[in-house]
């Protein structure tokens, strides 16, 4: 059974990703066990504060993942592998431990998160909201079950 | 100015993902003329109608653009290229006519269409519902208005 926490800097704010979000959270509840867990966004007024804002939030994921040393952890990276729906399903389900799918905020990651994990996934070679990426990753992730069940999804 | 038709087959039953999409449309309505056309799916039973309903769709698709013959004509098909924002965006503003982006149904786009229309952009490497595409496609269209006026749009 895949277990998967997904970790994001900050909440989904626009109901209607929210909802998308819980749409999908509820078919995978079954057969899946799926955790989020939103680590507090740093806040920033100017241009100069971003760097700083984004280095704060990345000691906060770091400090995450180091608790959970025994994950499989997963960046969503634009600049990450593109990959399609069917070798993304091969891929979570050949992974033989726990999981942790980190989606950055709406500053993205520092460098020091992605220079400590080189395991980088892209949804697209597209800019997405964050809280979008959020929605489309928990609806892969739900296609990946479906692919690996052979269940007709129709979409 | 833009001037946009989304043509797609079916409509978004999912009302999260139609409030996301309208909520694109509405930032872009004083900067673009945006138009969304949807054409009626076919309906199937079985996995033999499926051909004969994705040929009947792509009828109607070709159909419409026999009609908008100046348009620039974007199919967006997961084999596309893929592209980033920024590249959209100039893609997009680089364009001096105007534009339709034809968005498959649950059955995708028949031979003919995939045939006769060769434009292709690829959100992702990766399948989405349409539904989920068409929100995804708006608001990269928003996104690349913003990129182009230099506008802050923070995600």
């Amino acid at each position: 059974m895949l277990n998967i926490i997904i970790l994001s800097v900050g909440k989904i704010k626009e109901k209607y990703f929210q909802e998308a979000f819980d749409e999908y959270f509820k078919r995978l509840k079954p057969y899946a066990k799926i955790e989020v867990q939103e680590l507090k966004p740093e806040p920033f007024m100017s241009d100069s504060d971003k760097e700083k804002s984004k280095k704060i939030e990345g000691e906060r994921i770091l400090k995450f993942l180091d608790n959970h040393k025994d994950r499989e952890v997963i960046i969503l990276d634009e600049n990450g592998r593109n990959i399609s729906s069917v070798k993304f399903s091969e891929y979570l389900f050949g992974i033989n431990r726990q999981i942790v799918f980190v989606v950055g905020g709406t500053l993205g990651f520092s460098d020091d998160v992605l220079k400590k994990y080189k395991n980088k996934v892209s949804l697209s070679d597209m800019t997405f909201p964050h809280e979008m990426a959020k929605v489309i990753l928990i609806e892969q992730v739900y296609r990946a079950f479906a692919i690996s069940k052979g269940k007709r999804y129709h979409y």
